[in-house]
C-alpha cells in the first residue's frame, strides 16, 4: 500500500527538524515540492538544502507541481475558496496517485507544524475521501512558527494561568478577540497590529525565523513602532521578494 | 559567563528532540533536574533515557533538587501563587549561582515547548532579576504536546481560516471561550469537558502523549464518550501514578 507522510520540518531554521522527522525523510521515495511561484524560490531552495543535508538514503525522487493560485479578490469568498480547494485536491490526488508506484512513500514537508494554519492534512483527507487511490498516512509534528517567535524573544505564549489565542490577520481586523490577553497573528498581509498602537499592548514580531534573514522586534506597540515594523516589513518584502512573519501581541496583565 | 539552555524535549516521544536540542544537550556542563515528587519517577527516568541516548559528550553532571510542592487549598489563591513562585525561583538561584562553574553551562529540560504552559523561562527571568549572578540564556523550541496530540489524531488545531483557543482546565469551568471554535485544554485535572457533552462539539483527546502508554480518544462528546475518557483517565492515573493528558474540544462549523 502506498504511504504518505506530512512532515513538519520547522519555521526556517533546518536545526529545527526532529530525529523523527530526519527519520521519516529517509524512508521517502517522493517528495512532492508545490510550487507557488518564483517569489517564493529561497523557501524551495531552503527545502532542498534540508534534504541535502538530513537524506543520507540514495535515488529518492523529488515531483515538483504547480500549487494553484487562488482569486485573490473573488466575488464570492467562500466560492472562492471551494473551487480552490478542489483545484488543490486534484494535483494532491493526482502526485499520489500517478507519481507514487503501489508499495511506495511519498512526503510533503510542510513549514512549521502540519497542525497549525497549513492545508497539507485537509488536503490528503480530501483526496482519502475521493476514494481514488488507496494509501495510508502519518503527520510528523515540528517545531510551529509561534514557538519558534516565542524561544527567539525569549517569552512564553501565556501569562500565568491565562489563555493564548491564535488568529489570523482576516479576523483580528474585526477587533481584539474576547477572554484571551495574548493573540498570536498568522497569515496577516496587511500589518493588522496598527489598530492596536497607544493601547498599553507589547508586540513581540518576527519575520524570516530562523533563517540568516530573521529580523526580530519587540517593545510596547506605540505609534512609532508600529510604523518600524511596518517600514521593516516592507523593506526586506521588496529585498527578498517575499515574506513571512507572524507576531504576539500582548496585553500584559 | 555562564550560559543556561532552556531546552524543549518535545511532548514525550524522545524522537520529537531536534537537531538544535541535541546540539545544546552536548555543550551542557550541568543539567539541572526539578524533582516533583515519586509520582513523576517515570518522567525524570524519560529524561535520563534522552541523556543516555543523546549525549555523546562525556563528563557532564546531573544535580536534582526538589522542586517546592504549592499549597493546593490555599486561603488565598493569588498569594499562595506568589509564595510559590519566590521559593521555586530560590531554588533556581541556588542552582544555577552555586552548582554551575562561571564559566559553565547549564540546561533546564522542558517537556513540550518551554513557552507553552511552562514556568522556566519565567523562573530564569525571576533570578536575572534578582542581579546575584550574571548568566546568558536561550530558549530552545520544542514540539508541544499540542502539536502531538494533532498530529496523533491526524486533524489541524485551526478550521480553515478560524482562530485556535488554549487555555487551562480552571478557565474552561467558567465556560466556552468566546471567538474560537477549537479550544485546546492544558492543566485540567477535573474533565472539565464534561460539561459540553452533548452540544455537538467534537473531542480528540491524549494521554502520555508519544510514550508507550499512549492512550488517544476521538469522537462527538456524548455522555456516553465523556464518561468513557473519564473512566479512562482514572485507570491510567491508578495504574500509571501520574497522568498528562490534553485535549482539543471543536466546534465544527
Amino acid at each position: 500500500m502506498r504511504r504518505i507522510y506530512a512532515i513538519g520540518i520547522g519555521a526556517g531554521d533546518p536545526e529545527h527538524l526532529t530525529v523523527q522527522a530526519i527519520d521519516r525523510l529517509n524512508r521517502v521515495d517522493v517528495f512532492f515540492v508545490l510550487d507557488k511561484g518564483e517569489a517564493k524560490a529561497d523557501l524551495v531552495r531552503l527545502r532542498q538544502d534540508i534534504l541535502d543535508r538530513f537524506v543520507t538514503r540514495p535515488g529518492y525522487r523529488v515531483v515538483s507541481a504547480q500549487d494553484p493560485d487562488r482569486d485573490r479578490t473573488p466575488a464570492d469568498y467562500r466560492v472562492a475558496v471551494a473551487d480552490w480547494h478542489q483545484l488543490r485536491t486534484d494535483v494532491y490526488e493526482r502526485l499520489i496517485r500517478d507519481e507514487l508506484g503501489e508499495d511506495e512513500t511519498g512526503a510533503f514537508l510542510v513549514w512549521g507544524d502540519p497542525s497549525l494554519y497549513d492545508s497539507t492534512i485537509a488536503l490528503i483527507e480530501a483526496v482519502l475521501a475521493r476514494e481514488t487511490v488507496e494509501f495510508d498516512y502519518e503527520v510528523v509534528p515540528g517545531v510551529s512558527s509561534v514557538s519558534a517567535l516565542a524561544a527567539r524573544h525569549r517569552t512564553t505564549m501565556n501569562q500565568i494561568g491565562r489563555a493564548v489565542h491564535f488568529t489570523t490577520g482576516r479576523r483580528l481586523s474585526e477587533g481584539w478577540p474576547a477572554d484571551a490577553d495574548d493573540v498570536f497573528v498568522l497569515l496577516d498581509a496587511h500589518t493588522t497590529f496598527d489598530r492596536f498602537a497607544d493601547q498599553g499592548v507589547w508586540i513581540y514580531w518576527g519575520a524570516y525565523l530562523g533563517t540568516p534573514e530573521e529580523i526580530l522586534v519587540s517593545g510596547l506597540l506605540d505609534a512609532g513602532l508600529a510604523t518600524r515594523i511596518r517600514e521593516l516589513r516592507a523593506e526586506a518584502r521588496e529585498r527578498n521578494g517575499w515574506i513571512m512573519d507572524t507576531y504576539l501581541l500582548r496585553r500584559p496583565r
